[in-house]
């Protein structure tokens, strides 16, 4: 299956949420019976035994392996930013796409050090969608095709997919899906993002309660995703069922690739269920997101700049635990006595 | 130096405590004005930030990097064990450090994904310390022998020191250090462990209350460890304060290493400044123990295995942090615009 090739029509996307594979519960047995066997007290390595089995699940492989990990990285503007809702200025996004390619930006650090393979997708860096505060981000047909766009990261035999972004004022789209798929008041979505001081954070909250109100009570996911974008989140919506079709877990960064997944979970609570969140973001309304998810994220650094950062971490910690449950010996093996009776 | 060569008598240890090395505070400084240079909003790293200053300021380095890091993992036995406090005979403590040497346990896989070295310390394996119940673990002679061997972990010019330990009934030890020196009741530090029965539990907390009544109110923190031992608990205090004075930062694993490092922030609160709490332990009073001394762990992932392992996985993000803050573009190099005045 090639998912990219075609640009679905956004209801045959909500027709795909009802075909999406379940897990490999022969899998999940497998890793369950070795690991049980392998000379530790059952349990004792806690999440990363969680996360061999969730990764046996989505590869469907009973002998999960982490070898062609993938960050993918979604780059776009946002015309939003004209209100003055980042510290940054939007030029900003293309400078550090051009930092990505250059080497110096964070995630290129954190993919060498763990050895992952990182793309950037640019996404019409020079033509931002309009201000969600006054008009829809998309037509029908560019949601759709951006979509696809996204589907395009599962690609070339990747075994685990990274989500990250870059996006001079994304705090503020994905703070707006929150606040229309998950209910609330603006401000309970608003945050800082790369450190805007009160006024902006006014601003912001201003944005995000024209954008919300302009949509009229609108729930349908991809009608939300539509009407607020960005670009990033939508191209992240595609590679999310994408990489469900294909047998690649995914790992979601941070507090605007959670949007994505919230776009996800919107359209059916299930259809998640192969993605691990990888932190929970210094951004303070990721945890309530994360929360309405009912997800418990891997780790909790204070991070607060995607890229696929969190991500990139928590990677680093699933192939560990693959390679542990790989490489341990059994009691058999080593010789060693099991539990005593009492 | 080297801080091994001689046994220090007990009293001399704690004159040594009063010598400790402080923070190297331009090393801190040289990491924060280069931080604020790096292409991404101040402060987004978050804790990762944090791990660089810490390195450098107990590396005494501007530049800190984890080149050589050692887990180092103290194993021995123990009396108390004879009174079935731990799911696992004592056999297996021996059996462990085999599989170990071969290859086959959880730390030799995890230090193998991030590349430390390990070593793994015998401590008297057929010489159990007496079951702490009825008798003192040590003489002062034997204690302050013990401490000094752990202060030999420190050397081969290692520049990142991981704590880990194995053996059997050593939760039962660590829970009675906890409450002689932290106070509360023996039902307070007692878990579970490598997962005992109900039981197991009554026997253990037994074990506790017998030791700790026995210490009459003692809480001078030397003499704790002397009555209470274990051996791998002294080891592991001589290897913390030895590698302050070699100017090696430290990362604590789990609930029996955080014990020695509670007993030497008994002996001063500041000694344990250039300790790194790796893990909140699924052994419930990890976290007392942790809260006791003020201590963030940096991950919490349910392990509760010990070897080193939280402590291997915390090394393996210090390294990606110190890389990260090395290895980044400044906004300069990158021709990034920076923060705008909004």
């Amino acid at each position: 299956m090639t998912p990219a090739a075609t640009v679905l029509p956004l209801d045959d996307i909500r027709a795909l949420v009802e075909t999406l594979p379940g897990p490999d519960t022969d899998a999940i047995a497998a890793v369950r019976a070795r690991d049980a066997q392998l000379t530790k007290p059952p349990g004792s390595l806690g999440r990363m035994e969680e996360l061999v089995e969730w990764l046996a699940a989505w590869q469907a492989n009973p002998r999960p392996d982490v070898r062609r990990p993938l960050v993918a990285v979604f780059a776009t503007n946002h015309g939003v930013a004209e209100r003055g809702v980042s510290a940054f200025p939007q030029d900003v996004t293309r400078q550090m796409v051009e930092n990505f390619a250059a080497g110096g930006a964070a995630i290129n650090q954190f993919c060498i050090a763990h050895d992952l393979g990182l793309k950037v997708f640019e996404l019409a860096l020079d033509l931002p969608t309009p201000d969600i505060a006054e008009a829809d981000a998309f037509d029908e047909a560019a949601c759709a095709a951006t979509i696809a766009y996204g589907m395009e990261a599962v690609a070339g035999g990747i075994d685990l997919l990274c989500l990250g972004e870059m996006g001079i004022a994304n705090t503020t789209i994905a703070a707006a899906i929150y606040n229309a798929l998950f209910g609330g008041a603006p401000e309970d979505w608003v945050g800082r993002g790369t450190g805007i001081d009160d006024e902006g954070i006014k601003r912001k909250t201003d944005a995000v309660r024209l954008a919300v109100d302009r949509l009229d009570g609108e729930r349908d996911a991809l009608e939300v995703l539509r009407r607020i974008g960005g670009r990033e989140i939508a191209a992240m919506t595609g590679a999310i069922l994408a990489a469900r079709m294909e047998h690649v877990p995914v790992i979601i960064d941070g507090f605007v690739a959670t949007a994505a997944a919230a776009v996800v979970y919107a359209l059916a609570p299930d259809a998640i269920a192969h993605c691990l969140f990888a932190h929970r973001s210094a951004e303070t309304a990721h945890d309530k997101a994360l929360n309405v998810m009912g997800q418990k994220p891997l780790l909790d650094l204070g991070l607060r700049l995607g890229e696929g950062t969190g991500a990139a971490l928590a990677a680093g910690l699933v192939r560990v635990a693959a390679r542990t449950h790989a490489g341990m010996a059994t009691f058999a093996e080593a010789g060693i006595a099991g539990k005593s009776e009492s």
